[in-house]
């Protein structure tokens, strides 16, 4: 079975040595010293050890169950939950108004990271929680605050989003769910829901879904969309649980992984909802949630890669087969451990320098969103805006592209389920494209946010970069990582350039190439964070010397090795729209 | 329920535009004008279409049941199978002495796609009886030839190879089976194999094992291997079935997918074996088998591309999702289908130019294996050995990216199993790791095969190349392709320049680029068949001038978008051996 350990190392690194969070000053950020945050995750660590982890090849093999509208979720998940609820894991960084530890985002996403790492289907019920809760949080009035935010910080209750209907999945406007006013001011909605992960379970007392539909009469498309809280049980004014409403889970799907997290069909049939913010204003609302749910799935993709690479160095390491061309390495035994196979050693620096690469990326731009929201700086929201996508795209493709790899160290044991490899590279495969599948956020990318405010925040991107690089060109042992840095940051400049000069006469020319600039942007993006790390250990604190030595390697490796890749996506981006769009649609 | 049609118009024109199968003359090659090829590959195609493919979801979803030592396939793989044998399918290439038609490899190679894109579980069941009858028909005495070939030919018995260990994959010298004499001539044959597809089901009277062992006192490694044949029912010398043999089936295997195909655990306890071939010679006649095993892994990479592909593009022209940016293309509707989105397109373009130019690199070696068995031209012997590699690891790499890539097409449905593409992606996965997993193939190409007889074979594919950009540099219509071709095969030169500078003095030089330098040659094979293809298709037949026009756009977007991936691949494998090397193992 696999083992997880919590990267407590890596993770301080990135909040401490590249971050300094203790030194911004921010608001929330008053516990991020490194005492603070060690305690915290150590105790997620043994959370995620302990319980979570070996609860993962349960719900994968048990899945969930609906038998009479009753959705069960695999053994040991309901136990698993109220230890989480219990440690006070479910509102770090919420309110504290609403009995949330008012804590960072940043601090969120670390300890997020740790249990999607241990358990991604599981972790999901809260994560799903936590979307409602910032949703609420933030549209609700005050009465509906009070009403649900208490209950979905503690986790007492879980929320939902349910979006996707079965003919409309990323074109909103074309959804029938429907919400006819009552003349309570409450709504009747009436409707099918697909892919609602988390739409019914048993591990909370009541279900708060926050439900898209179409109050009848108002605008076609998306401008006509509203957004409404329908809880599973009604709930009385004094708080406690009152009718249950006319939603009920139609099926549950069969998936490819994540199994121990229930996808529901919901069926809504004159269910009472509640408006949630402005009538017709409800793609809006979710807008708001957008950026924490996409970086919340792009590092769930480096999280099953972190999981899957550990236990690939474990396997190389014990695994013999044949022997170091170069001499033996391990005379005693029949054979050397494959980890000194150049191949082997070759995927596995791969997984490492993707993983602690978008680890550090995921946590600088969770970091931008704590300015963003809890200073309202407008440039940190704007950096945020065009950084989400490449995150969510970038990180979920080569996630998966690293579980796969990870998969491929066992040889034919990887393909064996009992091994444990499969389960990470299937969970992983969802991030690629749910919250939008990545084709939809390279069009995000380039289609609106690459020249939102007049291209005001790219510039701003590329402007850290060259300032990072005019200030480190010199520095001793950052000279070869500048000039990949560098490099690959013109190609970026390159390919935006590229789009300008093209788009205007024919958008295809710009969306031809969405996706290899998508994943150029996320390489510039991992090298600009691996030469911040290199920085980061070139001036080490008093820790290990071989930790940042290890830092420094793969850093190099990084750069000679990824960095590469930003020539090939300015090769194709540069071929136009002729290669894409010139077949016949019957010609396929 | 995916569907599949057999893509005979693409077949056909790789057999026929590009090889000029039936012009060449060679033995067993009578039969290959176009109208026998179409004639035979519709009749495949119907039992694909009709039989196999309904059944693959079927497989999937079933899987084998092991029960009392009794392995049952699922529900219709037994019913097909009889209408596989009485459609005299099992035979196709096989000797006419023992009941084969005669046929070539060829051929042979492309009814073989037919059924593994239908059903690639199903078709393996046949595709290792038909190893199992080329070792036999290589290597037996004639009295084995005559005992074992013709149910093997007909499928009555099926066969299995039996090389793998729990602590013996790659490094087969690790092997602990032994073979002690027995006073008649035969063996008895003590030990475990695992991972032993087809190893026991309900479709045959009998199977043969193949079984690697080691005969007590030979030499160490894997120059004391022999091969065994090992019958599950003892054959008499009337050819009937005698006493149940000391094998059996100790466990199947629980799998990422390849479901409806049984991978046991073989338990052999003083089995009767019969040597085959000489004594510690095993290894050399495993090695004889592997060419065409592993290139049949090589199809299975792009059949199952295929068959995704095929069911993407159905989804892609029936969803209706967005509307083209450049104006509405299906006004009546309430959106445009999805193959208007440029990368939609895209992805689509990526599957598209992969797998038809890994199919006619595939036939190509497969062509060059008939040159090679059945006229004895060593040149195209060596071609192949070199080739092999190439097409086995990029092939199996790419067309699992394919297939994922199809599954992103259909969005959160792709996730759901009842869609049917996520078998197509779980079950390509595998062919990335048996048959000698990537990263030995990568080893295989550059440790052995590079240099092999001189480095002649390499030399003769850049002469080949080298040949056919000249002829056609200046031909209308080909300038564009011509240029691409050559760029990518100077970019292969310099990388084998820069391991024949290097590696002598550090082998790892070259071994950390051997999994570059692989796909940068898959990218060359590719690049170079679908020159030839482009040649053909400029000058088409009476043919369907759309078909051809297809063939030159898919040429130029493979040129345009995917040859640019050489210099990435040149720029890695240039950075030598220190990135992936410096690392400390303990520092992983």
């Amino acid at each position: 079975m696999p083992s997880y350990t919590a990267p407590i190392a890596d993770i301080n690194f990135v909040l401490h040595d590249v971050l300094n969070a203790s030194g911004t000053g921010l608001p929330s950020y008053e516990d991020m010293d490194k005492d603070t945050t060690t305690a915290i995750l150590e105790e997620a660590g043994k959370l995620a050890t302990d319980v979570l982890a070996p609860l993962n090849p349960v719900g994968d093999t048990e899945g969930c169950t609906l038998e009479n509208g009753v959705v069960r979720t695999p053994t040991g998940f309901k136990d698993a939950f109220e230890q989480m609820k219990a440690g006070g894991w479910t509102g770090l960084d919420c309110d504290p108004d609403y009995g949330g530890q008012g804590m960072s985002y940043l601090m969120h996403s670390a300890v997020n990271e740790i249990f999607v790492s241990a358990n991604m289907s599981f972790q999901m019920y809260q994560g799903l929680t936590h979307g409602a809760y910032s949703a609420i949080h933030t549209h609700g009035s005050d009465q509906q605050k009070a009403t649900y935010l208490p209950k979905l910080v503690s986790c007492d209750w879980t929320g939902t989003m349910n979006l996707t209907e079965p003919h409309a999945g990323t074109d909103l406007g074309l959804m029938r769910t429907k919400a006819e006013p009552n003349s309570d001011g409450s709504y009747a909605i009436t409707g099918q829901k697909i892919f609602i992960s988390a739409g019914e379970h048993d591990l909370a007392e009541n279900i708060i879904h926050l439900v898209l539909a179409k109050i009848p009469g108002g605008p076609e498309g998306t401008k006509g969309i509203s957004l409404f809280i329908v809880p599973k049980f009604l709930v009385n004014e004094d708080g406690s649980l009152g009718a249950r409403n006319g939603v009920n889970v139609g099926n549950i799907e069969t998936k490819m992984g994540l199994h121990g997290n229930a996808t529901c069909v919901m069926n809504y049939d004159g269910a009472t909802g509640y408006l949630l913010g402005p009538e017709n204003k409800g793609m809006r609302a979710m807008f708001t949630m957008m950026n924490e749910a996409r970086l919340g799935v792009g590092l769930q993709g480096y999280a099953q890669s972190e999981v899957a690479y550990q236990n690939a160095v474990t396997y190389a390491r014990d695994r013999l087969q044949g022997r170091d061309v170069t001499g033996v390495q391990n005379p005693e035994g029949p054979a050397d451990p494959i980890i000194v196979h150049p191949d082997v050693r070759r995927n596995l620096m791969d997984q490492k320098s993707f993983t602690e690469g978008a680890r550090a990326a995921t946590y600088w731009c969770a970091h931008l969103i704590d300015r963003s929201v809890r200073t309202g700086d407008d440039d940190a929201e704007g950096l945020v805006s065009l950084i989400i996508p490449v995150i969510k795209g970038f990180c979920t493709d080569k996630g998966f592209d690293s579980a796969i790899g990870a998969q491929q160290v066992y040889g034919g044991h990887g393909y064996i389920e009992e091994w444990g490899m499969s389960q990470f590279a299937r969970d992983a495969r969802i991030a690629m494209i749910y919250e939008g599948a990545n084709g939809v956020q390279a069009l995000d990318l380039v289609g609106r946010k690459l020249a939102q405010d007049g291209g005001k925040h790219v510039m701003a991107f590329f402007d850290l970069v060259k300032s990072f690089c005019k200030e480190n060109a010199e520095v001793e042992g950052m000279e070869d990582i500048i000039a990949s840095l560098k490099s690959g940051s013109k190609d970026l400049q390159a390919a935006a350039q590229f789009f300008m000069m093209n788009a205007m006469k024919n958008p295809n020319a710009a969306l031809a190439g969405s996706y290899d600039f998508m994943h150029l942007f996320g390489h510039v993006c991992l090298g600009f964070m691996w030469a911040r790390m290199a920085k980061a250990a070139l001036n080490p604190g008093d820790g290990d010397p071989m930790f940042y030595e290890t830092k420094l390697t793969t850093a190099r490796y990084y750069m000679a090795r990824q960095m590469p890749a930003t020539k090939m996506h300015l090769a194709r981006i540069e071929t136009g729209a002729a290669p894409v769009m010139d077949l016949e649609a019957a010609g396929f």
